[in-house]
């Protein structure tokens, strides 16, 4: 069985965005990678946030938290340097904070579709790397998704319709809850093993190398092996 | 993280059909259905027959197990007496045994697709419930591709290059051996139970029930949780 990997992440989420290339920098370098299964889960930093809202990180930081705008500012410089260190585009004063509902709803869509990990991957270019707000704009999101190579009608079909996989997100949500998980990026490997935040790539490579080994032969339930099965030798027939 | 299910399949083997149909109603009557995550996997039970080869079943099977086509006859008409319990169309004296390479390649193509299932049931009804031949078609296997769902012209491109998933296929067969699977159907729960053949019903909802319930709470490999997360109440910046 592939090792799974499981990551709840949010697009309002800096260290989400830096998690996902830290761990794909040990992804990549991990032998076994094509055996590796991943899906991104949903989690939203502020699930009160208004659908429409979105407006400066800095502000909505400095507004919800009480801290002045200066200091909301250097927060952002500094999570700046950490994405530059890992080659990730980042406008330090330019990005939103908004409901990101609807993106992860897109994100279920994209999933079935096997396209998730390249929405995710533009959705966070256009929250990040971007200077136009990518939150409450329907029309944006429905071009990211046809930039990620979704059907754009169907994009916009799933975000005209509120109900369009919002269970699926907050399927995710509450298994993040019983999990106990109340900060992301969180990563979890087979359901067994998990790590919490951008960590340092060798902490990735160390809980692949873990899950992958980890790996049990799978134990018969059933002893009757000859019962109804074909093989080289024909169809066993225990009647006959 | 969703149970997972995989299932070692060939297309020439009756008894990956109806436990495929015993596997399902158990699953359909499993409270978490919503949780299981089925995937199909490739196991041929002869890889020595030649790619274009179909005939008639009952004369491939009386000659390669040295019985009389009598008895081999008899063989089919007492599955076709387990698969109209299931309520499965069977064709007792038509159906073939071919080459199932392609279907397997096809198979992982609709995988990615998101049709995976789809073709099985579809690549199953062609070749025990309808009497056309079905194996070294190639423009048959395009037109049931496209009933299942997938685009034809898609379908039409993996079948004429022999090397489209055909890694994929050998590595699925590979894994089987590794696992020491030599009859399908084989059906692995988790990476960790398994059940070979097409069992009753109730086998099955007990493999389901115990790789459900077995999920563990994953275990952190690494304690520092307040590093490089964002939650509800911020993201944590260790250096500010």
């Amino acid at each position: 069985m592939p090792t799974q990997v499981e990551i709840w992440t949010d697009i309002n989420c800096p260290f989400c965005y830096l998690g996902k290339a830290r761990f794909e920098e040990a992804l990549k370098a991990f032998p076994h990678r094509d055996d590796v299964q991943v899906v991104h889960k949903s989690f939203e930093l502020d699930p009160t946030i208004a659908p429409d809202h979105t407006g400066p990180v800095v502000d909505h930081i400095a507004e919800k938290y009480g801290i002045s705008t200066d200091q909301a500012a250097a927060n952002e410089r500094s999570i700046g340097e950490q994405a530059a260190e890992l080659g990730l585009p980042y406008q330090i004063s330019g990005r939103d904070f908004g409901n990101s509902f609807d993106m992860h709803r897109l994100l279920h869509f994209a999933l079935e579709q096997g396209k998730q990990d390249q929405l995710l991957d533009a959705l966070y270019a256009a929250n990040f790397a971007d200077d136009k707000p990518a939150f409450g704009d329907t029309a944006r999101l429905a071009d990211i998704a046809a930039d990620a190579g979704l059907d754009k009608a169907a994009a916009e079909a799933v975000l005209a319709d509120p109900t369009a996989y919002a269970d699926a997100v907050r399927a995710d949500e509450a298994e993040a809850a019983a999990l106990g998980v109340n900060g992301v990026p969180f990563f979890v490997f087979d359901g067994k093993y998990a790590v919490s935040g951008a960590q340092p790539v060798p902490v990735f490579t160390r809980a692949l190398e873990t899950a992958y080994n980890d790996a049990p032969r799978p134990q018969l339930l059933v002893d009757q092996e000859t019962d109804a099965t074909c093989g080289p030798d024909g169809c066993a027939l225990p009647e006959n």
